[in-house]
């Protein structure tokens, strides 16, 4: 499993659709969730950890925000004033799901969740969060524009080297899915086909979202000329003496 | 902590010396051990995990290959007659820890460690091999010519994409210091001094050892040259259309 963002004025997110109990158990599950209001909000939600966890939060997120014609409905993703207060409804989701299922999973292996939550809402800036199964969370900033959860390692490098708050949206798409293809190359846990929503600032629709299967063009290109790219890097540099 | 190994008719190895209860409580100690009987063998060792479990299986090798003289002594490192024969000496040294520290071990936290254990003796080709704590093995081969142990995540995907067993010892001594750079940017708890050996077939001497600290020369050429390389190749690839 592996997901990741990149942020600036515009959100890049993007998730793989494997989840596996084991390499002998692997399945194809949506990772990346929308809820849209057009002109209004867009926010979207990417999962890490238990599918069972993540599913229940995604289930009971959405029949809270259909609840939201109620006047003493709780808050919820469409009443949400703020991102802030929308990620907080996230975690109170997660304390939710924990307090019906966390004993038991606890018991026998672990409650792990690990939630991104970006979005805009009316006027507010786009924002991006990252939510713990406890409930609490951190915010992107100008230093750290990027957060991932799930399997974040093989592809941090690249991010660490070459993502800036001042790139355009589709160099941090390209960024994204370099990202993507190394983890993929390195682990069998994280499987295409990856969805992936480019963001634009005040355009509060979800129409930016693609799916990229194992025949998307793009991506073909980007892992070959990726590789050639790396390998004519390497060698380029100095051999070491012996 | 990090450590990697490339593999063909040479040897590389390399392992960085930082090690860690927490990120408040580093120190730096020697992760690289040679055992050398210049002319007959040459055997080294890598470790990663627990560190007193690391040091008593060092110890506890380093004793019995003094003990070698003794008619009944039990197989050691310079007793053995090839180097299958010398990773079980390996293997049983960490079953003998276990059965002392095992069960303390095991009950606060775990008995965690393994070992990497590459040399030749006499004729035999040079091998390489990993060490679980289990004391059971397995060997490189030309499909898989490098293994690494510790925090290995960050520093694959170069592997993964570049290591093949026709490299040249220089060539893979770079490639072994490049994917410890990607590591070391990504991962506080990998931190230089490296050592690095670079052990050429036949040679039956540790001569190739060198220790390589923030100040050296090749490395700091090589860190800034790959940024800027894996910077421009970044740039060389198509934007993702938006």
């Amino acid at each position: 499993m592996a997901w990741e963002w990149c942020w600036k004025e515009e959100l890049v997110l993007a998730a793989d659709t494997r989840t596996n109990a084991g390499v002998d158990n692997i399945a194809t599950f949506k990772k990346l969730h929308v809820w849209e209001r057009k002109g209004e909000r867009v926010l979207m939600l990417v999962t890490a950890g238990n599918l069972a966890v993540a599913q229940a939060a995604v289930a009971l997120l959405g029949e809270e925000a259909q609840a939201n014609r109620r006047k003493d409905a709780r808050p919820n993703l469409f009443s949400a004033p703020n991102m802030f207060q929308a990620a907080r409804v996230v975690g109170t989701a997660l304390r939710d799901i924990r307090s019906v299922d966390g004993e038991a999973l606890t018991a026998s292996g672990d409650f792990s969740a690990t939630l991104l939550l970006g979005g805009q809402i009316g006027k507010e800036r786009p924002r991006l969060f990252l939510i713990y199964a406890e409930g609490n969370f951190i915010e992107a900033t100008e230093d750290t524009p990027f957060l991932q959860v799930g399997e974040t390692k093989y592809g941090k490098p690249i991010l660490d080297r070459v993502a800036v708050q001042t790139m355009s949206l589709g160099q941090a798409g390209k960024l994204v899915l370099l990202s993507f293809n190394s983890t993929l190359r390195s682990n069998l846990s994280v499987g295409l086909p990856i969805d992936l929503m480019l963001y634009q600032r005040n355009s509060l629709t979800a129409d930016g979202q693609r799916r990229i299967g194992k025949d998307d063009p793009y991506f073909r290109k980007l892992s070959s000329d990726w590789s050639k790219a790396l390998r004519s890097a390497f060698a380029g540099i100095e051999e070491l003496d012996n």
